[in-house]
């Protein structure tokens, strides 16, 4: 069974009846799984969490566009997010049996399909980018919605799919495809927090440190602690475990102990069993022979 | 979800077509998984491996047994290994979201069934037993089929179900509530077999290691090691990463490097996620946040 997640994000954070009709577009499909959803009033947005096999992901997310579309008018939009459509972004992420490669294809095949179907211009972003000043979707949106009659004209940012011209109401959209992002955060026995600061340094890609790795020194003050705390944003290659015992090594150095570590919301079971496999020496090991993984895997034979 | 898993062994590992008849009926269960299944016709024996909800795993057991006890006839079989009925023996397995508890009772209610509808006397066994003479099933075994006759006289070897008579074609059954053993061998850079067999009586709890450990030292000639091979009887009470780290630190004491390890088979979720947990020092982290656990929980919702 190949997995793929996608968090597409809507720009509609209020009214929850709107957020619900484009929920549902995702429900009509029985094997994908609404993993979360959120909507920030502030920030006037939502974030959908959906995970499944390729195609239908790729389905349900291009309903759920479709509806958001008909819904959300993005001239009464107003929120603390910066936005560019009704449909804001969508990534899509490898999560099992699953190539980056299969995620750029269907960024693709999903953006021809908004841009032909939907007359929205689409810009591929990430790893689907299809030149470098896209990869970093902030460089794309800058401008919003409201720039974007102005800054689609310039050549440099004309669209990867669909017209040259901004959808009046849904203005343009960001698909691509990324790397699972963890959120893993780990403790130090001290209240110092240049410690925390010296080893985010010393493991963020930044300042020279793992290439997937990004890292701040965080001040918890409640419980005395410092923290350093990191985006890892692609485990198979910045692997949780490496960069933990990184950690653990420099705070060795000041003679601070790891207290303990914490990862924020859900992992791949690859980011877990890679984990268990480098402490335990285990050279012949994978997903697979995890009993529940296997009989999930027969639901989608 | 709850997933029990269920290792029937039926005496017959010479004909196919009766083992595939005996199969057949679990495949009724639609979501009751067949994880594997192997004949072995030496032993003239068959063990088959299913995992699912508690209810389907204990239905699903009971209408295999029904349809052995049609088909398989003691008083023809021959083979190595030593049996008393034509179900020899049905263990129970908590493998997710489930009590030993749990099993043991389902361990009762379908030897009651067995022998009130099948007219097979039935023994409890392991974590089931009704007498401490009862737990290991060899010691319930002894005699086999053709000196149970005999056996089945004495008081002591009374059946906790069933009539106090063997069942003519099909013997008795031993049935019981185990925990879910993990073979894990560790490989030592040495080919000195005493230091295997040191580290083996250091960590099995017959010579004073952890109580749920067997262990001895192999040899691996072709590779030019040695191997602490063991069976941990229960990975929640005696865990893999615990065994791992002494097995580690004993080998240094003879200057002897850890070269890598082995996990024989499958292994349940919750033994890989407690793992990881303990080397990251996750406090606050279970099965629920790894991506494919979730998706999987869906289908039995």
């Amino acid at each position: 069974m190949k997995l793929v997640e996608s968090v597409p994000n809507f720009s509609e954070g209020r009214r929850e009846n709107i957020v619900r009709e484009i929920l549902s577009e995702a429900e009509k499909y029985s094997k994908v799984k609404i993993l979360d959803w959120s909507m920030d009033f502030d920030h006037n947005r939502s974030v959908v969490t959906l995970v499944g096999e390729p195609e239908d992901i790729e389905h349900a997310v291009f309903d759920m566009t479709k509806k958001a579309v008909e819904l959300i008018d993005l001239r009464d939009h107003k929120g603390e997010h910066p936005r560019m459509g009704a449909v804001d972004v969508i990534p899509f992420i490898p999560v099992m049996n699953t190539e980056m490669k299969e995620c750029i294809e269907m960024s693709k095949r999903i953006g021809k399909r908004i841009g032909s179907e939907l007359n929205i211009p689409v810009y591929l972003y990430e790893k689907s980018a299809t030149s470098p000043e896209r990869e970093n979707l902030a460089n794309i949106r800058k401008g919003e919605f409201e720039g974007f009659f102005d800054k689609i004209k310039d050549p440099k940012w004309a669209p990867d799919y669909g017209p040259n011209e901004v959808h009046p109401t849904a203005g343009v959209v960001a698909v691509g495809a990324r790397e699972y992002l963890i959120a893993f955060n780990v403790n130090l026995g001290t209240t110092n927090i240049e410690i925390a600061n010296k080893i985010a340094r010393a493991v963020r890609h930044i300042s020279g440190g793992f290439r997937y790795v990004k890292a701040i020194g965080v001040e918890l003050k409640e419980k005395g602690m410092v923290q350093v705390s990191m985006n890892l944003t692609n485990y198979k290659k910045s692997p949780i475990f490496r960069v933990f015992e990184t950690i653990k090594r420099e705070a060795q150095r000041y003679g601070v102990p790891v207290i303990n570590s914490e990862i924020i919301g859900m992992i791949p079971l690859k980011a877990a069993i890679n984990t268990m496999m480098w402490y335990l020496q285990l050279d012949d090991f994978d997903e697979n022979r995890i009993i529940e993984n296997k009989i999930l895997n027969t639901f989608f034979e």
